[in-house]
């Protein structure tokens, strides 16, 4: 359980707001990306990449832009979004129309990973967080590569959670409009394991890559 | 054509910038919610939030939070990122894996809709933008509604797209290794429409909402 922080206290709709650790990691765990927001030259900014998380620290592949690495020698104060998005919410009053989506905000110092053997866990978690069995698979970093990489690293001691499940909730009144009200649910399905056109011949894909790629199958299964 | 500012000029992987607005419409017009970023008390806060494009302007729907609505009085600097996933990349070496992915970032001062008439433009734009006939089929917006929901709007003059599709692109040598590469495409699907358990009996769904929710259907028709 992280205690709110008077920054991560959600003060709209308070019933959404959950610090629970099991929920911010399960949420954190299942996204495969997060949107990092920063300060540059006074303005914001809001940038995708890959995370991963390992225990209480998530990791940020920095590879988004220049534009972040800039401060990475001091360090900077960053907010790391994610968001599944489970369903839109269709109301019987366009007021109430809203989505059902997990969500976790992570705010506060973000430090550059710096330490060799912190920066190969981070990689190895990151690269698995994407697809499983790749850090197993794939040629490891060379030394010149893990240069050119930079590990981003922000605690979870200020996260908090917002999660909207349901049905729409209209007004009382609403109820008896001829207006049809429901949700539709979405989900992120994938679609198979397309070979790289220049892939050798009598490489078969390795079975759980072929199972997390299923689109019948437990898509999600890392955090199942 | 939006022309490149400095701000948006993108200098890591210059291929990937693209500032058509055909591009960037797409986009913006396929995407479901949006993630905003702003300063609060001097950090960065990103949310996530629902969004529709109208001509030039993207408007943003002001549910998200009073951490925003402090700042709406005299307008601030925001950044509005959308992104869609399109697949995961797997390479040959763990340097090389990547996203497919479609994103927009919008830079600017956003402002508050506070002129009736637009206002009320945006919010049927947002309305629709989550699912087709809703601003035709629920109830409007009553006064007291319409007084509750902030609607921010930005300029898209600062904008500009990052586009990355395609297999991996590994080091020449490591197409030797015994590795499988290749894509896992990924796709938001949607799971029909789940009714209401309070839907009242003989309210059928209109044909436009039940073809939008098809699991099998063009989810994304609004943008084809």
């Amino acid at each position: 359980m992280s205690a709110p922080t008077e920054r991560t206290a959600l003060n709209r709709i308070p019933e959404k707001g959950v610090y629970d650790r099991e929920v911010i990691d399960a949420i954190l765990d299942e996204a495969l990306f997060c949107h990092l927001g920063f300060i540059s030259e006074g303005s914001p900014v809001v940038i995708p990449t890959i995370h991963a998380r390992h225990g209480d620290v998530v990791y940020i592949h920095g590879s988004a832009g220049s534009r972040m690495l800039k401060h990475l020698r001091r360090g900077f104060e960053a907010c790391l979004t994610v968001t599944i998005l489970d369903g839109l919410v269709l109301a019987r009053s366009v007021f109430e129309h809203s989505m059902n989506y997990r969500s976790v905000m992570v705010l506060g110092p973000a430090r550059e990973v710096t330490d060799h053997d912190e920066k190969m866990v981070a990689l190895e978690r990151v690269s698995d967080h994407v697809a499983p069995g790749r850090w197993r698979d794939a040629r490891g970093p060379a030394p010149s590569e893990l240069d050119k990489t930079r590990v981003i690293a922000m605690s979870l001691s200020e996260a908090s959670a917002k999660v909207s499940t349901g049905p729409p909730e209209d007004l009382e009144d609403d109820y008896d409009l001829d207006c049809w009200a429901g949700v539709i649910p979405l989900e992120l399905v994938p679609g198979g394991l397309v070979p790289d056109p220049r892939l050798r011949p009598g490489i078969p894909a390795p079975s759980d890559l072929l199972a997390y790629a299923d689109p019948a199958g437990p898509f999600r299964s890392k955090t199942e």
